[in-house]
Parts: structure tokens; C-alpha cells; sequence
């Protein structure tokens, strides 16, 4: 099994995750962000020129969401259990809350770019764009605060990859002037604890580290 | 079986060519987009305020793609087979295709907003979003053309969720000027052909013009 992708990419990242949480074996092929992603080989891959992609004999994917749901089922015995429920109800209620892609993921990126990428490589941050874009993020985690004020976790009681998927853009927001729009709000606050504080999690934080 | 939505809107569409695909018995309700959504009984239904909104029991569901894929999956051995192939690998293919959220929906989203509704409500279309959208767009249909020139739908040799969820911006766009990027695409093309000529997506179109 191959991950091709980039420690510092948050999309990579959520499949580490998902691998380091299911305790399954892999090897990873670093991407150079300058320009490795758009090469001919690497199109091969995946012909949207992003990462991360992923090899396992003769199966070729790319899409975090859709790698993490592959692993979460091929592996299903193995490292943590049920990151995807077994009965259909349940399942439906987790890709619910899995359809983050709608309305967590286009703000949180956005903001992500503005606060953390921008200010790394030494560009200039938009306001107009934060602004906008806090206030949309407002907006949603006015309804996660409301759902996990009933259940523990996004989908039901326990950690499953409706959860997993928002770490990464997550992490870098609570290190931003975002920090704020979770902290303010107590559920959403104690539940972005509980998953930060995951040991699957600081593995991929770790692998971040060796590459700085 | 109850599905809260609206026949004029994408999303509830998604659900309702799924619905007649499987040939479930259902009882369709509708909201009235003037405001209907964003009353304090929908949001019971739907924190995010939007249709469509399913209920099922004590099952309620939002986001029509985790509708579609509970339907499919409930539903298995009702009317068209396979929306949801059996093998882990096919069906990580398939959730690959259909993260078409983060690529083929954001333009083409915009560009029904441009080209179909804003006309349709006597609103101004704005050309530079319409060709900042376009040219996104394009990019999309090329990764496709590439895949349906090796496989007859997205995701395997037939019809599956993630064919079924392009339809409601498809048909709105092959209606708009943006239908060129469709037509010039011979693969794009013939595949557009075959999925717009499917009789549950007819019953779709056939309940628009009851409401007309
Ligand atoms: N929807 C994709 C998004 C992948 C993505 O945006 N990857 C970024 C890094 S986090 C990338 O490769 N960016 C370079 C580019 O888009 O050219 C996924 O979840 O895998
Ligand atoms: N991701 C949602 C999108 C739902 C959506 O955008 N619904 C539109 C109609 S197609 C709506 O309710 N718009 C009104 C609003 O957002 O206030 C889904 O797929 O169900």
C-alpha cells in the first residue's frame, strides 16, 4: 500500500490519520508541492493533479474521503473499530454528517489558505475573505453546537470518520486568530479536544515534525 | 416514506431520480422556497435550513447524496440493481467518482445559479462569474472525457450513484449556453445522452411540469 502526499496537505493528512487509526501498514511517497503534483506521472495518479493518491496492487484512488472509507472497510478488523457503523441507519446518519464537503470543508479551507498557508509563505492575508468566511464557519458550527449538545460525536456516540475528516483543517484554524468561533462555543470546544487529543492524530502531527 | 423538498431544486431531485431508479413508494411533500425552509418546523428537519429533508420512521436524513446512498443501499433489491456495487474495490471507485463536491458540483452549481434560476427570476447574469465558472468547469470535463473514454459511466461498465447525481446541473445546463462544454466533448457527450435518457429521471422532469 502507497500514500503519495504531503505531510503539511491537509487532505493527506486525513488519510494518515485514517491508517494510523485502523494500525494499518503503508509506505509513504512524499510529493514536492512545487510542481511534483502536476507532473505527467504523477497525473497518472490522480488526473486532477492534487493529493493525495493512493496504490494498493492493482486499485489506484485518489480523494481523501473516498480513500479513508476503503480503508475503513477493507481494514474493518483491524486498529480502531466501527470508524464506519455497521447498520444502515446508522450509516445513513454518518454520511450526513460526512457531507461536510457542502458546508464545513469550503469555509474552513478558505480560511486555512488565508491564516496559515498565506502567512507561512509570506503572502498577504485578505480580510474581506477571512471575514466572509468566519462568519459562514459561524454559521455551521452554530449547528455542529446544537448536534453535539445530543451526541458525543458528530454521527453517533462513539469517534468514526465523520469526525476524522475535519482534523486536519481543524488543527491549523485552532493555531489561527480562528480559534475563537470553537472556542466560544462549549461542545463544539470539548469535542475538538477529545479528537485532537487522539494518538492516531499526533502521529500524523509527528511525521510533520521529522519533515521541518 | 416522506421526502420534504421542492421539484425546481437540484438536491431534491438527486433524491427523487433515486427514489423512482429504486422504485420505492414514497410520499412527496412540498416546501415552498419563498421561506418555507428556513421556518422553525423544517429546521427540525434540517438545521442547515435547505431541502431536501427525509424522514423514515424515526429515521430523519438531510444532504440528498446520504439520502441516495441510504435508499440505495435499504432499497437493494428494489428496482434498478447496483446503484451501490457490491465489491470494496468498485465501490471505492465509485465514492471516488462521487466526490464530484469538490469538482464538478462547485461550477456547475454556480453556473445553473447564472444561466437557469437568476433568468428565470428576472435577476442580471454576471458574465465574469459565468466564465470563471465555465473554465473551472471545462477542467472537470476533461478529467471525464478521459474516464468515460474507458469506461461507458463514471465509476464502472454501469449506471451508479455517481452517474445519478450529475443529472439536475446537467439538465439545467444542457438548457443554457454552457451546454457547449458538454457537446464538445464526444465521450462527455454520449454519456449525458444516455443519463438524461433514463425514464426515472423522465418522472422527474414529468413532476416540474405538474408544478408548472
Ligand atoms: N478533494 C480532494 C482535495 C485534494 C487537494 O485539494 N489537495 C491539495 C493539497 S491539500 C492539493 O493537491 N493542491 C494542489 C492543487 O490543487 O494544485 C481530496 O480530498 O483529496
Ligand atoms: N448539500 C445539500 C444542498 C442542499 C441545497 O443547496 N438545497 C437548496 C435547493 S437545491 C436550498 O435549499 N437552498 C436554499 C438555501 O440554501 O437557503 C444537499 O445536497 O442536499
Amino acid at each position: 500500500m502507497e500514500v503519495h502526499g504531503n505531510p503539511f496537505s491537509t487532505s493527506t493528512q486525513r488519510v494518515l490519520a485514517c491508517l494510523y487509526e485502523k494500525d494499518v501498514e503503508f509506505q509513504f511517497v512524499n510529493v514536492d508541492m512545487a510542481g511534483e503534483h502536476k507532473s505527467e506521472n504523477f497525473l497518472l495518479l490522480n488526473p486532477f493533479g492534487q493529493v493525495p493518491a493512493f496504490e494498493e496492487g492493482d486499485l489506484k484512488l485518489f480523494e481523501s474521503r473516498a480513500i479513508t472509507q476503503y480503508i475503513s472497510q477493507e481494514y474493518n478488523d483491524k486498529g480502531t473499530q466501527l470508524l464506519l457503523p455497521g447498520s444502515n441507519k446508522t450509516m445513513a446518519v454518518l454520511q450526513l454528517w460526512k457531507e461536510e464537503a457542502h458546508h464545513f470543508n469550503p469555509p474552513s479551507t478558505k480560511l486555512v489558505f488565508e491564516l496559515h498557508y498565506k502567512p507561512f509563505f509570506g503572502m498577504a492575508t485578505d480580510a474581506a475573505v477571512v471575514e466572509e468566511s468566519e462568519a459562514e464557519l459561524a454559521k455551521v458550527l452554530d449547528v455542529y453546537e446544537a448536534r453535539l449538545a445530543e451526541s458525543k460525536y458528530l454521527a453517533c456516540d462513539h469517534f468514526t470518520l465523520a469526525d476524522l475528516h475535519h482534523l486536519p483543517n481543524i488543527q491549523y484554524l485552532m493555531g489561527s486568530s480562528a480559534k475563537k468561533l470553537f472556542d466560544s462555543r462549549p461542545h463544539v470546544s470539548a469535542w475538538v479536544a477529545v479528537i485532537t487529543a487522539r494518538p492516531a492524530w499526533s502521529r500524523v502531527l509527528d511525521m510533520q515534525k521529522q519533515k521541518l
